[in-house]
């Protein structure tokens, strides 16, 4: 069995290495607030605990671009359409279908090797345990969370505002800062009543990242989104900014939002007219202040957690502010 | 978040009790071959493991039949093909890629879930994580074995044997037979250097399995196959079968075989042709051959095991004996 004959390998990890690291990160920022006397054998553990996040976030990257259909991720072609191109070039049957199978198949190997690391950590025997089932789970409520992104996206009613939110909290909140938090906190041994804090705080945290997400897809340019702008709009993507217009606009604007809206010839123009409407209905405010509403409740309440010493507190602030600063 | 509004965690029972969960069995079996006295709070867990291994497997194939197309699995439709059906009765955007995008979900899904269980086990922790290191790492090999039958089947060159065989060692040998034996044997605490022989074993055994899989796609019913007869012909599979009778036929019957391989219009005609060049070429009765022969060397293998009584042993062969004679 030629394991490297399709580069798989080498494939996730240069995929993996051209994310933001956010979930690694967090686990090493959470054991620093909660422990005051930092080991090195156990910052050890956590970077291997960080990289299995990493692999899981690209196996979730990996997937979810087969399903949306977007050839760029990252700033180059996405896992499955480089597998495309290379079915494309060595003539094999059907190119786009092999470069999809081949891309699941990808996905699929990055989940198996996150959980072969999970599987060899060094902390405690219950520690691992937990961590490995704290993972399973949160993958499992994203996966969940996933298919309902889709079966909405392929849906051509509109959402109510809640029903969004209530993704964005489990597609990113739970899963991309609630999660690595919780095993940073777990490792610390702090007081199991915290976690429900920390939990809150992620979910806080993970919506207004995914809200300034939304505002890059919609405003930024393509090299700071990382995907080509107005990508949101060609898959359909009921976005918190794209419900919020609906539900302000007129008939007449409704009708050309649809219009818009999971149309994949959709002209710059249309994105224009999509980003006037935006500003003009005051939603792009509206959305920045709902972003600094939930960034000063993450605040209030990461007051009350145990955090260790002023400077711990002092970087943690500087992240909570960081999150919220990407949106100019 | 609506968890079963889409009706995932039944839809994933369904399919996973439609199954012959084999898997599942083994480790039991393993575990009563080589404990004297078998212990029910230790059938309990097995039982989790079981149900584990059954939930890994459903999660291959909902992937395997959106690779392969296949909208009939297990005597109805397969689990994607489903979501397809749902997704055209209410009238989503784009029916057949939403029904891929839930399948791939619903793949994933039942994946965390197999690992939220193995992080639930109560034997002894070293033994809990030595389970869960085992099922990621050989997962990892069936995810990277699958990818290379994905390519082949796509590429339009032929195979020698001995790839085919390779493939079949990993896709099942491995996966379907070694890894539960194993775990059951490691339950028992058998001695290490046992691990081998039973790896081996299973890896006969597995091969034997999909060699009487591929004689039943072809020579059997769709009742027995539990999907459409020749769909391995119109996925451009390359069995031991196909591969055989292209390398013993003639310059004109390669041609006709080419023209069936990947031919999704395949007609009954085609069918018969490769069925009756199989037995003309007596190809048929060669797997048959070859297949008994690796049953026979399954056999001497086990008989070095330290298989702890007369009646175990009889078990054990039986199962030998089942796995062969599937092909009448």
């Amino acid at each position: 069995l030629h394991l490297d004959s399709l580069d798989v390998l080498k494939n996730i990890q240069t995929f993996s290495q051209r994310g933001k690291m956010i979930r690694g990160g967090l686990v090493a920022l959470s054991y620093t607030l909660f422990t005051p006397t930092v080991r090195s054998s156990i910052m050890e553990e956590i970077t291997r605990i960080g990289a299995a996040l990493e692999l899981l976030q690209s196996s979730l990257l990996i997937h979810d671009d087969i399903m949306d259909r977007d050839t760029i991720r990252r700033g180059v072609y996405s896992f499955y359409y480089n597998y495309h191109e290379i079915a494309k070039k060595r003539s094999l049957r059907d190119p786009y279908h092999t470069g999809e199978s081949l891309g699941i198949c990808g996905g699929d190997i990055a989940f198996f090797l996150a959980f072969d690391i999970l599987s060899t950590l060094h902390l405690n025997n219950e520690m691992n345990m937990e961590i490995l089932g704290l993972c399973a789970r949160e993958m499992f409520i994203v996966g969940v969370a996933q298919m309902l992104d889709v079966y909405r996206g392929a849906d051509t009613a509109m959402l109510d505002e809640n029903a969004i939110i209530n993704l964005y909290m489990y597609k990113t909140g739970r899963y991309t800062y609630a999660l690595p938090l919780k095993i940073g906190a777990l490792i610390s041994n702090i007081d199991y009543h915290y976690m429900h804090t920390l939990q809150t705080v992620g979910e806080l945290l993970g919506t207004v990242f995914q809200i300034v997400d939304d505002d890059i897809g919609l405003f930024g340019n393509e090299e700071e989104a990382g995907k080509p702008i107005g990508s949101d709009l060609k898959e359909g993507k009921k976005t918190l900014y794209l419900c919020k217009i609906y539900n302000k606009a007129g008939e007449k604007d409704r009708e050309r939002i649809c219009s818009c809206l999971g149309n994949s010839q959709i002209t710059m123009k249309g994105i224009e007219y999509i980003r006037s409407l935006v500003i003009r209905l005051g939603v792009r405010d509206e959305l920045y202040k709902q972003s600094l509403e939930m960034t000063d409740r993450a605040y209030s309440l990461a007051a009350s957690l145990p955090i260790v010493s002023e400077k711990a507190k002092d970087i943690f602030h500087w992240f909570i502010d960081f999150n919220m600063k990407r949106m100019k």
